[in-house]
């Protein structure tokens, strides 16, 4: 074992990304990435180990951080519920303490490791106080207190995209409940949502995408800019509730930055600037001296290398060398 | 000095109260509160310092925490605006660092010390995720996270108040802005619209505050638990403003408690039970499980307990003794 060490596991629903992660400087040392070949529970902890002993042979780790599209109970490192690969209450770290007995392993919810990597390492680099939103297929936060992940009471802080933003008669969510954020802005729900009202209503988007069905946030981006009335109405009530959910979460959070990735906003650059606009009219003024709003840096690496600085950090955070 | 010994002093706009604090245990070892004969800087900062004297004779105390209604900038000491005292760009800590020298000294905002108060000792004691909200003349909030105050980056987290609710044309905010919470469901603002209002409609209200210039939460309360039309109606819009703020407090942060204060839902009960049924609706319902909403209970002293506890955890945060 060797001090700073540790490898980050991100475990989506397709692939798993395993890295063996020198902490202070955010180097990546080894990576790994496989397929799902059988996305069992079993099947997967056995993978996850054969990467983790493929980026870290001789055993250089201090622990074993997993990045996990799912919701956790608590510290118990059980996974209630994992929609991506299909799992409902799984004792997901017992299987991997197992297989990679007599080291420390915790699991984290994917946004938060990506929110601690954007910190360290990425588009909030050098302060200690962050606030992370990916707008894609669903909608996520993680926060960055002090330098150090903070994942709530229960594992659950950053579920922004499941606070309702309309209280009666709200959109269906994914989540089996009505009004949340995410049913009206991620980039599913505003895919679903138009193909649905434009069956009947016209647009420039479905001769964008050649076809109602075939509409996504992109062609009603690219509509709006040209002045369609249904892109502009639906762009306006979108940029709305994420304007009013940012701006609540930076007056409340006061952090020196918000770190903003996913799908949406990168591929629908009017909707991005109507929301940066109303997240500044909507958030305390003194709140945002000194307030940056940046993009993710990291991409795919957000995950692996938040993870492997969350488990060291158990003990205490690691300084970040600067670089 | 003595190991675990602080003096916290909460300054309000009319007393300041200050106690020397057992921080382990949360006992107050010895109180004083004074009147401000004089609201300049100088006088209160005198005043500040006898009393300090007073609670403190054989410099017991580790250091001085402040608890002050005032936006402050960042971990300078100065106070950009405390309305109440009349103070803008105050250099306050420095002033009292004149008067004290050589020991700790830090400026909070009343209401993060108030929550880390209620968090050690009070409401949510024996708890380390705690969201603090105090609705009354105004509204703020304090957060601790893992036991500790966090102030944010720049020494503005909790001020929920001045998040907007309505971005566009929203009601007058005391702070200057349009559109903010505060100016939806503070006592004030709910007292200034009903007076304004009520000249032209009739309530109930109006009759049990013998005039419509008279009439405060406490009467439309009364009013909306008889069926009154204008006070159900009012009370529909603050509930849900309310509901839905807090809603995605709790949704985000992932507190395991809620602490709420302040004399407007204490002395409006109807208008309690309809925040707490929103704020349940509002939020996402897995963060819920292991939740409670709770009461304060410390009244006055919190804030002096809270600046007590907060200006030792600048070093390590100080167990609390489970009595």
């Amino acid at each position: 074992m060797q001090p700073g060490i540790a490898v980050g596991v991100d475990l989506g629903g397709t692939n798993l990304r395993a890295a063996l992660v020198d902490v202070p400087s955010g180097q990546l040392l080894a990576e790994d990435k496989r397929p799902h070949v059988d996305r069992s529970p079993d099947a997967v902890a056995a993978s996850l180990a054969a990467a983790v002993r493929a980026v870290d042979p001789e055993h250089r780790r201090g622990g074993l951080g997993v990045g996990i599209a799912a919701m956790l109970r608590g510290w118990t490192g059980v996974v209630i519920k994992a929609p991506n690969l299909g799992w409902r209450e799984v004792a997901f770290r017992q299987a991997l303490e197992t297989r990679l007995p007599g080291e420390p392993i915790e699991l984290y919810n994917d946004l938060n490791a990506i929110a601690l990597g954007e910190a360290r390492y990425g588009g909030a680099r050098g302060t200690r106080d962050v606030l992370c939103v990916y707008l894609g297929t669903g909608i996520g936060a993680g926060l960055v207190v002090d330098g150090r992940l903070y994942a709530g009471a229960t594992h659950l802080a950053g579920e922004i995209g499941h606070a309702k933003v309309v209280l009666e008669g709200g959109r269906l969510c994914g989540c089996g409940e009505h009004g949340c954020l995410e049913a009206y802005a991620s980039g599913t729900h505003i895919a679903q949502r138009a193909r649905e009202e434009l069956q009947t209503r016209p647009s420039l988007a479905i001769e964008l995408a050649g076809g109602a069905d075939k509409v996504h946030a992109g062609h009603l981006d690219e509509a709006a800019r040209r002045g369609d009335a249904y892109a502009e109405a639906l762009w306006d009530e979108v940029s709305r509730h994420v304007g009013l959910a940012l701006g609540a979460a930076v007056t409340l959070l006061n952090p020196s930055r918000l770190v903003v990735g996913g799908g949406v906003l990168a591929g629908a650059p009017r909707l991005g600037e109507l929301v940066r606009a109303r997240l500044r009219r909507a958030a305390n003024p003194p709140s945002l001296v000194g307030f940056e709003l940046v993009e993710t840096t990291l991409g795919d690496h957000a995950g692996v290398l938040g993870a492997a600085a969350a488990i060291l950090d158990r003990n205490a955070p690691i300084a970040t060398e600067v670089r």
